[in-house]
């Protein structure tokens, strides 16, 4: 990996809009050719998940309530009343034939997409390693997503 | 364009304070001579909207409803309980003699900010390219914006 | 300060777990041996206060209230209903180990990371420079945050 070429994105946020456009930017990246990384954090990691229920414990099976489903569940950063603002994110992508979540994510992995899982968070929200989809790298640390980013020329926070 | 020189931030939020932000990054950059764009996709497509009523399609006037106004009507990302955070925020603006958010949008065009709309964004959004104000250029993609960000040495996600 | 080298981190957020992410970046990429600032600005700032009521004036006694308590009150972006979000935080990082804030911000300190304040958030926010923590510079606007970034090879908002 050259230095000073590629994208890295930090996945933090777990919103079906945020999630929408890190995929968005990446996929873009990645078709000019560029060497891509996103590493999932936080909420974030839920866009990885496979879409089972998640983690026995306490605060994972409260998370686990609150993100089940996976990333067809995710709702955007606002308007997200019961619901209503996730029906009306898929609503409005669809009428105007805009591709959804899992597809994106999809063409993000065909495309070459790295997509590596932060492993602290995978345990404090007590995500086990089979409940991620089976294209990610597990078990990387802040350590590896700074390595990338330092050979990166755009890293983003999203 | 020199590689490694500039600004580019990308817009994602819609909220005044992360509006906010993102112009005054924007205009010191601009103001140490640095070539600076920034990229409006998703709700920060309202920042540069002219204040009218966007939209006629079914989400688009929903979407209307809730921007009605334009950058006047932003409200911050915390306490925006019907309006009082957009109301204690210019309060608090104001009381401090802070440059208000269409002062910061005119000072970032006058110093040569660059301001990009999302084509996208405007298409799912129902906005049309002639509810943006003029100084916006239009018909851009992530393409474009990674371009500018491949030559630029600071790509922020606002 | 070498060209293309180190980590700079805005942080415009004040939630927990995005001041969390933050001051993980900061003590990996101080780690790692690289020069790393963090600049503290908006919502942020409340991440290197002493813990005392905030501002004497209507809104900063207002913002003071809110945030009163400093980083041991912060609450994550999700999930906070009465504090119930903050404790489960709290609950989660501690059942599994995982260092809480305060330590954080003083790995970081120890590593090496310099903290910034933003003099606008202070001046607006009612902040008075007394009321943050001693390790802080003060007296820092935008101008000073992206001389940083621009010797950065990473400059993140959070």
């Amino acid at each position: 990996m050259e230095k000073n070429d590629g994208v890295t994105i930090i996945v933090f946020s777990g919103e079906m809009d945020k999630v929408f456009a890190a995929f968005s930017i990446a996929i873009g990246a990645a078709a000019a050719g560029k060497e891509t990384n996103m590493f999932f954090t936080f909420w974030g990691v839920k866009a990885i998940q496979k879409g089972n229920l998640t983690g026995q414990g306490f605060f994972g099976r409260m998370m686990g309530l609150l993100n089940r489903g996976g990333i067809n569940r995710i709702g955007p950063s606002r308007f997200n009343f019961g619901g209503i603002g996730r029906w009306m994110f898929k609503y409005m992508m669809k009428s105007h034939k805009v591709t959804l979540l899992e597809e994106l994510r999809k063409t993000a992995i065909d495309l070459g997409v790295k997509l590596l899982a932060c492993e602290v968070s995978m345990q404090v929200m007590e995500i086990d390693a089979d409940d991620l989809i089976d294209e990610v790298e597990k078990s990387c640390g802040v350590a590896t997503m700074l390595e990338k980013a330092f050979h990166s020329q755009v890293t983003l926070f999203i």
